[in-house]
């Protein structure tokens, strides 16, 4: 027997109209790659969204269909998520730091058949428009005023003036909420990217999940700023929450470094932000460098790699600006864990709370964790049981797009290459990739957990851990250094600090000072590259000293 | 093209299982029938739901079946909210407080099979039994040694000796989600009751929705006091929020008076509440009268009618309790609006800001609101126009159960048969019922805004304003009063207290003093009896004045 109630579907333009309808005097401030900052408000989005929808229509993209952006986060990439979604086709964000061949497979493998960018990437559009098989109109993301004077691109168009020839009345269109949304590509360090293709039924769910109060807490009373880009993953989904709670959004654009965040911080009394770790280093820097503070910001959403401890320290204690350590994947829209805290935390003290803190977190309603041994068994929640992290749930997917890979799945759980553990309040720590993972003698060690040792030392700037081949050992860790401008870092200092933090078979077996360890276009450090480089170190070492 | 994502249904089960494996040991807090004050967590919780499920598999309840409960908020009530719902059959939880007459009629409408009750209900369900068409078994909720010595119930089974007999290992099944979960009777106050059926669907988003930031803000770190009955549209969905974000749960079961209340809120470390506002005077009285305060309450949200300024202004001003006023229905799960503060109040003064706070708050994400005219045109959201209220979202009833009363919508929407405005910053206040709604000379008086007037008089203890027939103007307000006791009040003073606060052509016209206003089972006004019995007052005093 079925309910009696309301049948309808969750579908991304509801975000936006329901942010017209009962938030329509909230302010969305963009700065933007002109240079102006730009301020309307939701109602102004849901006019020029509609716009958009009818001139998207007007370039004869179909029900399904892949429109590719190159964007950075600002109120007319905001447009394209509504206007593009909302009438049925599919947002495919591209990721500008790709190399310009991946850019190119990625987006003929979506088949685009429109790219819409923002004239900081026309030469990097231009350089791949010869070999783009699908894109049929290019529109650069600009007003008439600065459109580029010549390009070689053909029948360039113009955003604002594609804008400016249609009307502003459109009606949402009604479909299935499993129809497909938005696409973006796993930057993938082996094998070819592969996509995840969200429906519109995961995105609004995802939206709920995390803006609850024990995930992102989003909320009315907000200004969100995220630095995390609209090109990876969705900005882990905060344009649709804002929208959901009609909290202020304050995009910055192309301006990511410490300076121009906390002057947009403070002049638009931005509350929360999110982003990876290396943005808030620069933050950082600068905030302390010119010893200023931060006013109204008070939370931080920190994820796509582990927080350093220091950072986590700095911004809380000095700052009075709380950490939020969460978890997820392009391949879960992607939200898994928000490290919140529980009751039960309340009476630890200020170090051991940094600790539970340094966790990923604890799944949010809709997701569902576990942690399996090699044959796929399940391990206890006990905190120190490591195993693979597998993940289901409403915005996880079940295949990637075209099936490309095959089936991903495991008995119905997506197993994300993570190596975890779980304790029993239900705090999940990654302590590892799969890949990444240093396997000495059979036992495993966290690489993750030398290289925060590593990186609390004052003259280090960064720090990978990766399995280096040993005779007897089959591996043992290798760290790999890069020190701080200026710093002076002597090997036997460096292995020192690691004394009774570590199981002592746990020490690295050595040290390399390198000027640069290679990141990935989403700012991972690519461990695979330096094994290339530095897996045979310690058999060399070996080789000199026999 | 569809997304790749996951094919989960939406599923009350799912709430379950996740604060069991993520929250296990986050504690149940109920007192009992009985007496004592059980505790538990939500590990025991799911087992003993399990348990329960096997239970009522072999009390041969199918798919779909109805199993009715007259219970208080207690756990033995939450394992039932779970179990039986989870495993595929309709929870129908009885209001208790309503008459033996109505009662049977009730279940026999809703075909209930099995009626779990607590020993409170042992006399009314014995007197209803003989009437009791479907009700094939009959189930005390307590142990071997309260069971009442002899009861005329036929096979009478006790609830602890039934989950004894069974095991706790039960898989939850995976079904559609749209498959009827809960229902609710409303107590309509002319024609029969008629039943709201919720899907799992509805009810899972409507547990996001209701946990947001913005609505009632439910977190882990919560003890959430649910004083709304859980007979009462399932407590407001309070029993589903906690499992969802691991809250911790205080059941105050039978004792809800202020001094019960209290010590449990404060030997709990409550931190959030919710109810209707007569328990909150009784609270409130019994606090102010023993120079009490609340520790670790914090906000308590406040619907099922206006909360009186007065109460508001005592919680907030002098308990530093945040009082959230809410707005639902039966039909609608029951959460429609929350008055959550915007940034633009910030700077009002205490007093603009109560004002504020007295609507009855904006849409929670997922439910969309207008107010039409007589001819079904909308209104504009300028804070003036008042006219019925519509609502419509996922969360809300297409029709009632059975269809009964035919097909309530109206192009979409659901007719509240509230009166209302919604302002520019989407703040909808709700002005009257429609049924109460007083219509002078063609003009709408709004019998609420005169009530909490007189409300706020200091010898006032409650008043009802009515539409009393008139040989001029129609209809004219009559203000119906029941003193404090002890308390002196002047009908000329009474009606002095509104010069300036009201239009000249709002005062009422006249006052009559009563000993008590009749409220209905949910603790309503029943303003359709004073109708009946005051409705020709003003013809009678213009009878005895000619």
């Amino acid at each position: 027997m079925f309910g009696s109630m309301m049948q309808q579907p969750l579908l991304v333009s509801s975000l936006l109209t329901h942010a017209e309808r009962h938030h329509g005097a909230q302010e969305i401030v963009s700065r933007r790659v002109e240079g102006d900052l730009h301020r309307y408000t939701y109602r102004d989005l849901a006019g020029r969204a509609r716009r958009l929808a009818n001139g998207i229509a007007a370039l004869r993209v179909p029900a399904g269909g892949r429109v590719g952006t190159l964007a950075w986060n600002g109120h007319r990439h905001l447009e394209l998520y509504y206007a593009v979604s909302g009438s049925g086709a599919v947002l495919h964000t591209l990721n500008p730091r790709l190399h310009a061949d991946q850019l190119v497979w990625i987006a003929n493998h979506a088949e685009d058949e429109v790219l819409f960018f923002d004239l900081t990437f026309l030469p990097l559009v231009e350089a791949a428009a010869p070999r783009l098989r699908t894109v049929r109109s290019f529109v650069a993301m600009t007003d008439r005023a600065h459109m580029p004077a010549s390009s070689t691109l053909p029948g360039l168009l113009c955003y604002e003036e594609l804008l400016a020839a249609q009307s502003d009345a459109f009606a949402w269109p009604s479909f299935d909420e499993n129809t497909a949304c938005a696409l973006c590509y796993t930057s993938g360090t082996t094998g070819n990217p592969k996509g995840a293709l969200y429906s519109h039924r995961s995105t609004v769910l995802h939206t709920y999940a995390i803006a609850l109060p024990d995930a992102l807490n989003c909320s009315a009373r907000d200004a969100i700023l995220p630095v995390v880009p609209m090109f990876h993953v969705n900005a882990w989904g905060l344009p649709y929450a804002a929208c959901m709670v009609g909290a202020k959004l304050v995009l910055p654009g192309p301006f990511l470094d410490g300076r121009s965040l906390h002057e947009l911080f403070e002049s638009e009394g931005v509350t929360m932000s999110a982003g990876v770790p290396t943005v808030w280093q620069g933050l950082l820097a600068h905030v302390e460098a010119h010893n200023l503070r931060f006013s109204t910001m008070r939370r931080t959403v920190i994820g796509g790699s582990a927080c350093p401890p220091a950072m986590m320290r700095a911004f809380q204690e000095r700052h009075d600006v709380q950490v939020l350590h969460a978890w997820g994947m392009t391949e879960i829209s992607p939200l898994g864990t928000v490290c919140a805290l529980k009751p039960c935390h309340a009476a630890l003290s200020a170090d051991e709370r940094l600790a539970v803190q340094a966790r990923q977190g604890r799944a949010v309603f809709g997701v569902d964790l576990k942690v399996v041994d090699e044959d796929g068994r399940e391990l206890p929640h006990d905190g120190q049981s490591a195993g693979e992290l597998m993940v289901r749930g409403p915005w996880v997917i079940s295949r990637y797009f075209k099936d490309e890979g095959g089936d991903p799945l495991a008995e119905g759980w997506f197993p994300t290459g993570d190596v975890a553990t779980i304790d029993a309040d239900g705090f999940m720590q990654i302590t590892d990739r799969s890949k990444d993972v240093i396997k000495s003698g059979g036992e495993w060690i966290s690489s993750i957990d030398i290289e925060n040792i590593a990186m609390a030392h004052p003259g280090v700037a960064m720090a990978a851990c990766i399995a280096a081949r040993h005779p007897k050992w089959d591996e043992r860790p290798l760290l790999v250094v890069v020190k701080k401008p200026e710093a002076e870092v002597a090997k036997a200092e460096l292995l020192a600090s690691f004394e009774g933090r570590i199981a002592r078979w746990w020490m690295p077996d050595d040290v390399v000072f390198v000027d640069a360890i290679p990141l990935g276009a989403t700012g991972k450090m690519q461990k695979n590259l330096l094994r290339e480089r530095f897996g045979d170190h310690l058999l060399r070492g070996q080789l000199l000293a026999a």
